[in-house]
């Protein structure tokens, strides 16, 4: 199946693509990237992840080259390359091309860098588990960098454990999992951490608050624990490519599953948005 | 000046290298390092960075394709292919070619890249100066990984400052610094942060602990506080290419420069030791 790569204007078939040894992203992880789902040759969601983007960018002190509707057009430009609508679209930008040394390199220009697959969406109806995990990751959570081996590591532990996801906390304090948000309903109330260091705000995190605040359901942003998560009557899982998944085990312990009803009233109403803004 | 690249068997000039656009490190930074000096075409250390590379990639659960002799061969291969005898080695191993996706990917083989670029010792007598930081990094310090970061936003605040470098603490507890260890002097004694997984188990680190014992200086591995930093005798600060650095001054105050007789000693032995490991 056709995928594409792009790397500072150049595109080409993925596996083919080559970048320069020296970008700062090969050898330090020096970068900030987004990724979202595209459907009939629709960008999802593009504003919000251009602008965390740029967030990102920011509070590593990588001064974007080109404005956000310049990044818009490069995105579309990619994207329409594709023989298939339906793709997963990621984007990073490293800090530049200059030999190894850990100051920010003097006159370097960030490199623009996307990757573009084919996509099928996943069944929302199908629950999904976790386990949990010690959260080891640095404290800088709420910004979407390449530095991402801890995350890693706790992935791969949850596949080897059948599982879908791994859910983090810090000495008990439920954070976010590896690549998704992770947020409780308890008694009718959506629970969900802070957007503070510990975890990325997630687009798909955001559109959740917003579908319970359209389905008069309340939230409440603030820490919780893994007991609070293990008593949850419906654990969800989002993220941008997966929406909203709910989670019925916890490190093999049957878990939430009891608000039956929210949950599909609020996966109805993520996934119509969805269908609505990408009807092309 | 000449400088070279190297990956997975392909050398060429450093500038022009290219390395696939889906190697995680690219993305994910998922890999592990190591750097060295050369001299007099002698790879300084060779065997202990060679070790501490396996150690960091069983850590990381990445399979080192090639045997410690099959390594060294190239390493040498690689730097014998330089015009002068002085350089830095630099290496890295990442966990594979793949699409993106974060579980291990099946069947990936671990990619080897190098650079080497010409080298000039700096003036140990010199005496350097730092600033105080946040240790704000994950928990796997112990692991020489390429998700460096912090380290980088450190150094750079370092940079700005006018010092050499960021000595991190978390809350108050000394770690280590952005790209080295340090260490303190106190009463004759020198005193470390153990090797625990807040800081790298530094090859010039070890050195100096060698160093102490070859000259009756006791050494103590414990953790301490910026407090006992600020009322050294002497600050120490140590990594691979930069040997042993005294550091006379922290946060913008006089620091350290009280025990000029055991840095003296310090200093000596362990560049004599390199000269004459490195003699060719």
């Amino acid at each position: 199946m056709q995928a594409l790569g792009y790397y500072n204007g150049d595109f080409g078939p993925l596996d083919e693509m080559r970048v320069p040894m020296t970008d700062r992203a090969v050898y330090y992880g020096d970068g900030v990237y987004e990724a979202t789902p595209t459907r009939n040759y629709t960008i999802y969601a593009i504003d919000e992840h251009v602008e965390r983007m740029y967030s990102s960018a920011s509070l590593l002190r990588i001064e974007v080259p080109f404005t956000r509707e310049e990044l818009k057009k490069e995105l579309y430009r990619m994207m329409e390359k594709m023989d298939q609508g339906e793709n997963v679209l990621y984007w990073q930008l490293s800090r530049g091309t200059a030999r190894r040394a850990h100051p920010f390199p003097e006159g370097a220009k960030p490199n623009l860098m996307m990757m573009i697959t084919p996509y099928t969406f996943p069944n929302l109806d199908e629950p999904v588990s976790a386990i949990t995990e010690e959260d080891t990751r640095f404290l800088h959570c709420n910004i979407k960098t390449l530095n991402l081996i801890p995350s890693i590591m706790a992935m791969q532990k949850a596949r080897e454990a059948g599982c879908y996801e791994a859910i983090l906390h810090r000495h008990g304090r439920v954070t976010e999992c590896s690549k998704s948000n992770v947020h409780i309903l308890k008694d009718g109330c959506l629970v969900t951490a802070p957007t503070d260091n510990l975890i990325l705000p997630g687009i798909a995190r955001r559109h959740l608050i917003e579908a319970c605040g359209a389905c008069g359901i309340p939230v409440e942003e603030k820490p919780y624990e893994l007991q609070a998560l293990r008593d949850a009557d419906e654990i969800f899982i989002t993220s941008s490519t997966s929406f909203l998944r709910r989670c019925v085990q916890v490190d093999g312990a049957k878990a939430g599953g009891r608000d039956a009803a929210r949950f599909e009233t609020l996966k109805n109403y993520i996934w119509n948005r969805f269908v609505s803004k990408t009807n092309g």
